[in-house]
């Protein structure tokens, strides 16, 4: 039988805080300092000034790796190193598109990641529209042939960024449904919800055998442009889409700790990616995910010795694949992972968190929730799942913690042009700092045993 | 002496009501039913799909004249055709911006209206910053020659969009100056205030014997990379900007008439713009002004035969130096032009009106005064000048009122990609047609006479 709703809640609220009373460092002492932060905010500033965009697998994102060495370095963390991968490297060429015909006109385009070519001709048909992926899965294959596949969707802003899941499929598997069907290219109403001239790309995925076509998004905009077009007749379209797929070559993480005092209670594993699309600067995606863990693991740091060795990973090749996650747990199966944790969602406000913990840990979320509270972040309904970098790590058993950022305005710069600095608000990123530095000063210096949970992550 | 204030506001009151009481058709009533105007989305919505960009004196204004005629004719105008003019043809080419050396990344630009070509191989030279305008101008001539000047400013967003005209010198007048002191190009920070990586093209101006540059903006975000970048250094780029000057070509202006009862009652001319810069589809600017005063005008003549004759004027290459406005004036010099008003700054709502009306005709502005209050439009302080096109108008001592719209937004959008149909907001569109209604039943119905003012324009 359930507890009444009122006596767990007089439960949890006793007992975490004798427990908090019993933890080392000052929480909410090191949490309210974290809210004056500015490791983040130059952490940020840097890797986007000085690098710029960090295309995974380019020259680009090897002068990242070692930016992030001497920044994290310089920071104190220990046993900063850089560990390679190989991995398949996608380019973007030219892009362009055009109505042809008595309403000639151009569209603004961005290939998706992955996108095959039309050559440097490019090429010329008629476009037909799918309101929906679904009605583009429906649709035979005579309908697709030889044609440009559009297909739309309906995506808004969410707090919790469930849109993304829900309507991105007209992305990450349109193309391959495309192809299968034997449309010549297809476009997709960009999964974004901004009004700006600035596609959003992002990867799309190729079943086996399938020979990648060209794939681009439109902006919004220029979606319904193209719908406002089609409305009045059929609409044909000349496509110019370059990318080449360039062999493989090196890509890698780059890791810095901070060694806890009692190497069996594990590794607190957290990060971001450090790798980004082509089009902006990787502000909100992933430069702050990476500051703001750092910043976090630094606070801890400068706090005294936590009890648990602190692990800072900013992975790379994030955005094409997963590449630097899945290396990183191939390379570490040997050691010890209790809990892992990212930031990837950008830098506006943590509004709530989510666990997975073992039932023997459960008081860590109890003391979590007292201590993020007065940040504004409540505890949700849902449980803790990961992301693409921890992922990996996460479906070997290890426990994890998401702390949720509002995504209402993820999506409207997320993988664009528009992603870049000045979209981070310092105050937001502060309180995303002090949320992390809550977070780590009660994980990494629980007294309880932080067991496996049943294999989970995204 | 001057009235005291309480007495002047009580004649202001007591006099325009039984003025508005004789007007013949019921203002109110016209204004009111406005609010519900479809024909100004019909318009936009159809010049913005159908022919999207109408850059002055291509192939696709052409269309966008032709199409004019066939909607001024399908509203019912009288006497619609087209009186072209020939004018020198400006046209994008190429243009990238990258960063070279240990930051090396890639800057967003767009090419200034008139700017010179760096020729097919680009130019690749050191930066030198001027924080503004003057500082440029007051820099010797050897701190410029032979680099790339970059020219900042301070815009911000205001209501009557008077920063566009003090912050805007840097693109109207900057190149030209830079030239003169022999850089090799210049960049600006986009005369706009928005964040999105979408730079602001417009008109610059050369002095004649001086041989353009290249002259391009960046984005806001490219431009404060830039800020951030000198900041730690001196910053070489390369520069590939390819517009090209292509001899004399055909524009025009296309004209239609709702014929009044009193031919010697004058002409009252109203209008807007029809071409448009090529990166948008100039929807705010200015597909809306057309749309608005058409609409205008056509509720005024479904009302009845105004008493006089109202000709709405879709001018031509307003963007790149005002020919149509000009060909218009040259072309009409016999007609008696007694009022002259042009919507060109968005779709945004109005919120003030300005006069320069003669004494005799003072009545007309405080009639207007009465029935525009309900549209939360009230009288500024100003005197009404007009703008570009029908400034030549004006400056034959025609009198004008200008009714004022928002400028808050108008410059994250002006002279961009992002200038497209989805940022015009119908219900506030509807407003504007509802004010220049109030204005043209008022104006073109006053039994007053509308005698000349002193020249006065823009």
């Amino acid at each position: 039988m359930k507890k009444p709703l009122l006596l767990a809640a007089v439960a949890a609220l006793a007992l975490p805080l004798s427990a908090l009373a019993q933890t080392a460092p000052d929480v909410a002492a090191l949490r309210d300092a974290a809210l004056k932060d500015e490791v983040a905010w130059d952490v940020v500033e840097g890797l986007t000034t000085e690098v710029g965009q960090r295309l995974a697998a380019t020259e680009a994102e090897a002068r990242a790796r070692d930016w992030g060495v001497k920044k994290l370095t310089a920071l104190g963390f220990q046993n900063v190193h850089i560990e390679t991968y190989r991995m398949p490297v996608w380019v973007r060429g030219a892009e362009t598109a055009e109505v042809v015909g008595p309403s000639a006109q151009k569209l603004t385009i961005a290939a998706l990641g992955n996108s095959g070519s039309t050559g440097p001709k490019g090429v010329e048909a008629e476009i037909v529209y799918f309101p929906t992926m679904a009605d583009l899965a429906a649709a035979p294959a005579e309908r697709v042939k030889g044609k440009i596949a559009f297909v739309s969707h309906s995506m808004t802003a969410t707090q919790d960024g469930s849109h993304y899941g829900a309507f991105g499929a007209a992305r990450r598997a349109g193309p391959n449904v495309a192809a299968t069907k034997g449309a010549v290219a297809i476009l997709i109403r960009s999964i974004g919800t901004d009004y700006h001239r600035n596609p959003h790309t992002g990867v799309t995925n190729w079943a086996k055998g399938v020979t990648p076509i060209a794939a681009a998004a439109l902006s919004l905009p220029d979606a319904e442009q193209l719908e406002r077009l089609l409305k009045r007749g059929p609409v044909r379209l000349r496509l110019l889409v370059t990318p080449e797929f360039k062999g493989e070559a090196e890509s890698g993480n780059v890791i810095g700790d901070v060694p806890g005092s009692d190497p069996a209670a594990g590794i607190v594993l957290v990060g971001g990616h450090l790798d980004s699309w082509d089009l902006g600067t990787g502000a909100i995606d992933d430069a702050a995910g990476i500051a703001i863990t750092t910043a976090a693991a630094k606070a801890v740091m400068a706090a005294g010795q936590p009890r648990r060795t602190i692990r800072v990973v900013w992975f790379g090749a994030e955005e094409v694949g997963g590449f630097g996650g899945a290396a990183y747990a191939k390379a570490h199966t040997g050691e010890r992972h209790v809990f892992a944790s990212e930031s990837d969602s950008g830098a506006d406000r943590v509004w709530k968190f989510e666990t997975n913990l073992p039932v023997g840990a459960a008081p860590i979320a109890d003391r979590l929730a007292i201590a993020l509270a007065p940040l504004g972040i409540a505890r949700g309904r849902g449980e803790a799942h990961g992301g693409t970098d921890v992922g990996p790590i996460l479906q070997t058993g290890v426990a994890g913690i998401d702390l949720s950022q509002s995504a209402l305005r993820y999506f409207d710069y997320h993988h664009t042009p528009d992603d870049t600095l000045d979209k981070i608000d310092p105050a937001q990123l502060r309180q995303n700092v002090a949320a992390w530095t809550t977070l780590l000063t009660i994980v990494a210096n629980a007294p309880e045993d932080i067991a496996g949970v049943p294999p989970h992550g995204e």
